[in-house]
């Protein structure tokens, strides 16, 4: 069976925490947007093309989306709850393993830390201990087997974003 | 007390395993020449600069710290048996704790695998389970602490050379 490969997307810079009323709703700064708008650029440059894009539902979340999306990285993009701040590893793997189309091979998730961090974590190392950086914009590559991926899958690529732009 | 960034960098591409009758004297070839060059550049451009770097006494290694030297990513180089492939992290960390001049708070390391993405799993979570992926002339970004690094430092960057060319 082919190995999977998921690519874990930060959020860019957005307004700051308890500027919102429903903190849901906050949206990528003007600077988030162009830096934002920078790393997709250069991971369209390198070669990253995605069969699917999935993001929280959150404002901030969904705006990197579609910046990623306008850059041409991908054609398909889902909004899935498990992404949100709430959501869990568990329910997505579930997904991953029930629901994900075979042709999906290549795939990100657009969400928040510390999720996505302990979930890379999970999925290399079967315990999350924060030993993670991913800054806001900054990308986590990793290598899935279809199978039992927790434990499992290879780290081959972490990146800040000013090493993109 | 302040953090030490450590980079992780693993020799370019060498010939064949075997094409020498003494391996430690394998040297890089004409193509990793040129992609570890490339590579320095980038890191440089990338505003990378290091107190010292230490590397391997193997040709290989060594050859691909004076690139990086070239590069002028740093201004001194030490030969360190530690980073052979039967060297130790506890022996280097003996010298990072007993010998390293204060003044040294960003270095760089270049040796061989599976030696660095063991190192850079066990400073991370004081065990290695072979879940970092490291290529030839790729480059492993960690923050320490002074004081008890295994098990408590963070990976900022890890990434293959092909991010960088």
């Amino acid at each position: 069976m082919p190995n999977i490969t998921l690519y874990l997307i930060r959020h860019g810079l957005a307004g700051e925490h308890g500027s919102y009323a429903n903190d849901d709703e906050r949206p990528l700064t003007e600077e988030g947007k162009q830096k934002t708008q920078q790393v997709a650029k250069r991971l369209h440059a390198l070669n990253l093309r995605l069969d699917l894009i999935m993001t929280s539902p959150l404002v901030r979340a969904h705006q990197t989306a579609d910046l990623l999306l306008e850059a041409k990285l991908s054609q398909a993009l889902q909004v899935s709850p498990y992404l949100a701040p709430h959501g869990s590893l568990d329910q997505w793997l579930n997904w991953f393993q029930q629901e994900r189309s075979p042709e999906v091979t290549t795939l990100a998730l657009v969400g928040h830390e510390p999720n996505l961090s302990a979930w890379a974590e999970t999925l290399l190392w079967d315990e999350s201990r924060g030993a993670l950086s991913l800054k806001k914009a900054g990308v986590i590559g990793l290598t899935l087997p279809e199978q039992s991926p927790v434990g499992n899958s290879a780290l081959f690529w972490l990146t800040p974003p000013r090493f993109l732009l």
